[in-house]
């Protein structure tokens, strides 16, 4: 079995970066990633905050940050990873449905998941009018009446995307004022398509077995019930990370976030973590840029150090 | 005098980020700079390690960069920074030889300069043969024998790029290794223009008053000194932090490097640090960017917090 220099789990920006610090310094490179290069940014609509483009779409954005891996020399693999263990030398082994690897070292790209509300009807209709992702799903629902559940950055922009398809788009939120950047929720307020629950959460998801038909919601001040009708419900209500694979190594806290030191090491030497699945305040392109370049570096020095 | 949200000081990825960040919050931003946006970009040829661009010339990411900022209504102004005071309310001046801004709050994004190497000769044949921008001179030394000092990324990314003007590029490095990246030294030691001097350190720059004709080296292992003649000689032998200006507020290590904690917040509420100016290991323009989100959200929450 050939040894990797470094194991890259998760090909998002932040691990996508990693991978092209590692390769340039020479390093023999592993990206193991289950779906399609580019993280959340497939499932961003336009991308206005990554500095070096004006506008950009976010699955663009993503194929320019994998095309040049391949030439770097990066080996690329589909792999569902199952298990991160170490062995008593050092050597991290990454166990996928299809096989094992062993590298040096490993760096944790593994991202975030968006939350679910964990209400009736919710999981039923998952693929028939409930969804987490405007970009994928947003043209099924022209001309609809759609609800955006949550009011930080994701809502209220996958909102103003949804305007594009919806005949009205109705942000519920549970509290009376929205969490996400100032810019964005002046667009958001000045979209006459756009309108708002405040205040309120969602109790069940209706339909009609087919598809979602309406969402009875619950009023935090007054306790009321309401009922209303919609074609779609999209939910933007907060991440959680995505680190049942490495749960057993004790790099995590308690919400499943993995502790780093500055330099994006974990406290296993040789493990790294980078990008949304790090516990950190930020989450964006431009940060796990940056820290895929640290765990590059990181991974190249504790090669040069330990091997 | 109008109060700003932030002012930034320099113009480089680092600064730009921030800038663009703050004002997407609709933070009054004025981003002051003293020569053209994009600080060491503007010096860099060919910038392969920021992802979203395989490749991509330097003084052309800095415009791609700067470009949107003027629509989310960052100012824009030319200053030299003299000097950076903090009142007792905690309304931060920055004077400059134009005039005094004041701002809640100030992110320090000056960055770095070339270190010098102190020999006699080198400051007086300055712009007549010694050079620290490779990018900005190159092209004078069309068909010259060229010596480059350092052997760091730098030095040896720009002896490659020297090779498309002079006739032979020799590398002189105190040591008799490199420090570069390895794919980049790999490239220096197969290209035919490129030849090394170990373990030496220049000893005098000598000229014929209108140019450089020759360079004097020592050789740090047998002590012996030789003459060697060339057109022109290119210096990459480290950093050095742009804060005299900030000298005075006590946030600055021994070096000059500005202390910050992860969030690039000093230890001044309100003053923050990004880019090379900041005291860490990597300096990138990926690390640089991640840390311009950082500042950009941090001046974000320290206005909502207290002013």
């Amino acid at each position: 079995m050939s040894l990797y220099d470094t194991i890259v789990i998760g090909a998002g920006p932040a691990g996508m970066t990693a991978a092209m610090y590692a390769a340039r310094s020479e390093l023999k490179v592993l990206l193991l990633e289950r779906g399609a290069p580019g993280g959340q940014m497939n499932n961003t609509a336009e991308i206005e905050n990554y500095p070096g483009y004006g506008k950009i779409m976010g699955p663009e954005l993503a194929m320019k940050m994998y095309e040049p891996l391949a030439e770097l020399g990066v080996e690329h693999a589909y792999g569902i990873v199952e298990k991160v263990t170490v062995n008593p030398v050092g050597i991290k082994k990454v166990t996928t449905e299809d096989g094992t690897f062993e590298s040096h070292t490993v760096i944790i790209a593994t991202g975030a998941n968006h939350r679910h509300l964990g209400v009736p009807g919710e999981e039923r209709y998952g693929a028939r009018g409930v969804s987490y992702c405007a970009v994928c799903d947003g043209a099924f629902f022209r001309n609809q009446d759609i609800l955006v559940v949550g009011g930080g950055d994701s809502a209220i922009e996958e909102a103003l995307f949804l305007t594009r398809f919806g005949q009205s788009v109705t942000i519920l939120h549970r509290r009376d004022q929205l969490r996400a950047q100032k810019i964005i929720q002046e667009r958001a307020f000045a979209n006459d398509k756009i309108s708002f629950i405040w205040d309120s959460t969602v109790e069940e998801v209706l339909g009609d077995e087919m598809k979602i038909t309406a969402v009875r919601i619950r009023n935090l001040k007054t306790g009321a019930i309401t009922e209303r009708t919609f074609g779609g419900m999209f939910v933007y209500v907060g991440l959680d990370p995505m680190t049942e694979t490495v749960a057993e190594l004790g790099i995590t806290d308690e919400a499943g976030w993995v502790i780093t030191d500055p330099s994006t090491q974990t406290t296993i030497p040789g493990i790294f973590a980078v990008g949304d699945v790090r516990q950190k305040n930020l989450r964006q392109i431009t940060t796990a840029v940056g820290e895929g370049a640290l765990a590059g570096q990181g991974v190249y020095q504790y090669i040069t150090e330990n091997v």
